[in-house]
């Protein structure tokens, strides 16, 4: 096997979700996960963990599903029971087929998506990680060969964690210390505040609260823009193309917007709701093995020398005590190429300059 | 896929398990058991039961097992209770590489098994069954080519099984009614008790106390042995080939022995114990969709028109209450083929002569 499959496997077990001897860890091996399972379990022995792998299939998900009569049993106890008892829970994504559950009928997907509620809570409140190994059918959606997906995957997930979540501590701080963000480039001069605010350190590890591998982002949850900005990123929303995506922002709120490519469907996305039309997320893309566009939020919105800003809901975690944020049924990332003609400021002061942090070398003030 | 992929699921379910709506139903699915776990979804999906797939390697587990220290812990709870609440176990069994644990050390094998007696426990008091799914390595070790152990397999799980065990009860109430079976044929001449014995019709349903598919024998836990028997069905024992064995019993034990093949092997087995010389089965095979030796004795022991006998530990099911039966560390089958110039009666009347049962036509008395 690819010895990058077993250093995949060190870091998700190690630096992602922290394994202890005795832990009893749940992993999930998609129909395309076999090999990094293999890796997974060998490092699981090493830490003197117990194992439990269970096969998740899109294919036998919807033979299910689609033969049901729909009234499923909720939470059935067999599955809580084990997950409850789980320390970790690991899931290796490999699909075969991204469409595999296209023909399953989409009021039965959503009965049986509620039915497992609160399997998915039971899930999230474990040391949960989630990666991917790299398959043919994930090439064939980022539209690469799979020898060129594999290289991509590895750079993505074989990084210096310790050092990066190093570089995103003084993103960190930098954001929770500031008051305003401004960001400027092409058609983008845009303001906002971040008073009050508690960023993110999305290091790909549960000890970051990070549960993604890989991750690389700092975010945090903004509020007020003012201004405007172009998102030359393109993205995938419901199956719709949209690229070019210029919004002006007025007290807070977009009032005017364009695409180059699917601008009704940012319409209708910006017209789900109230929320929809103000900031949920800044998130600063800060991992440089990510450099180029997949068509994969998991890893778009990583990718080094990018911003995202998402419009609808706000995460929790970055809000202080008590207060709500800003609430949609929509959370919709739009990147931005950071690496040229470009700059971010807070309060005034630049931390990053054509792709490069005010604490690495080569910054220009 | 395949029809009889989805005829195979039907019976699983139907028959040998007796799925009914709401049971919690774990699958456990081998690496080559794809194909089934899809068909076996969609017919648990079709009874409105809940399904759990678990993964069952032999790559994953050896690697978790050579990598660990041997020092694993006892029935990790996660796993003996998602199977307490478990109504059925399925077991797809389809290995990709029948030695894929061979570098296992046996130590450490043996300290992997141990740490699991519990969870294999609880595993069988549910409702479980095992059964098989073609690959190309279980062709191989078979001797055949794929599409040959396909049709192989397939004829043997699917079966009008209803009629068969009808035809199972009749041998199970001659047996019943016994006292004594004498077997005939060439070089073979064979006297034993049945007394108070009572036969199990192993249907390949739970519903029957069987729970392997295929099955198709009905046995017992005959006594006394007296004369002599030839066995022309091959077997391999750890690994060593025995053909050709003659046994010639006197007061119920071996006491003198010969094989065309593997008489050293054969001496092994006889000299392990005392009951080692002494029976623990008689058993009729009757599925006639078996009608060749694969050296699996999951088939081999079930071939329509043979005759198996095992020497060594009896099976508990066939006592009366409170009676031991005989005891040893083994328990080995040995095949002999009552298709030609062969006859079995029961206290002195003819009930299968030349592969034909009494209650069938063509029966000669």
């Amino acid at each position: 096997m690819d010895q990058r499959i077993y250093d995949h496997a060190e870091v998700l077990v190690d630096w992602s979700a922290r394994v202890e001897e005795g832990d009893n860890v749940v992993v999930r091996v998609d129909e395309g996960a076999h090999d990094l399972a293999v890796a997974v379990a060998e490092k699981l022995g090493e830490r003197g963990a117990n194992y439990l792998t269970t096969y998740v299939s899109d294919e036998v998900q919807s033979a299910f599903v689609r033969s049901h009569d729909g009234d499923f049993d909720q939470d059935p106890d067999f599955e809580t029971e084990m997950l409850e008892r789980a320390d970790s829970v690991l899931s290796l994504r490999a699909k075969r087929n991204t469409a595999a559950k296209a023909a399953i009928p989409g009021e039965k997907r959503s009965a049986y998506r509620k039915s497992r509620s609160g399997i998915r809570e039971v899930r999230m409140d474990s040391d949960w990680v989630s990666t991917i190994h790299p398959t043919r059918a994930l090439a064939q959606q980022a539209g690469m060969d799979y020898r060129e997906y594999q290289d991509f995957v590895y750079d993505a997930v074989l990084r210096d964690w310790e050092a990066l979540a190093d570089q995103m501590a003084n993103m960190k701080d930098l954001l929770d210390e500031g008051s305003e963000v401004r960001i400027v480039k092409e058609d983008t001069d845009l303001t906002m505040s971040i008073e009050g605010r508690t960023a993110v350190n999305s290091a790909a590890s549960v000890a970051y609260d990070s549960h993604n591998l890989p991750s690389g982002e700092v975010f945090t949850a903004p509020e007020n823009p003012e201004g405007e900005v172009y998102f030359d990123v393109p993205m995938t929303h419901n199956g719709e193309r949209i690229q070019g995506v210029h919004l002006t922002f007025e007290e807070g709120a977009v009032v005017d917007w364009s695409a180059e490519t699917g601008e009704q469907a940012l319409t209708d996305i910006l017209e789900t709701d109230e929320g929809a039309k103000r900031l949920g997320e800044l998130g600063i893309g800060m991992n440089r093995g990510i450099n180029r566009f997949t068509d994969s939020i998991l890893f778009d919105e990583k990718m080094g020398d990018t911003i995202h800003l998402a419009v609808g809901r706000a995460y929790s975690s970055c809000l202080p005590e008590g207060e709500e944020g800003n609430e949609s049924a929509v959370h919709v990332d739009m990147i931005t190429d950071m690496s040229d003609d470009s700059r971010m400021e807070i309060d005034g002061e630049v931390v990053q300059r054509n792709g490069t942090f005010r604490w690495e070398d080569g910054f220009e003030e």
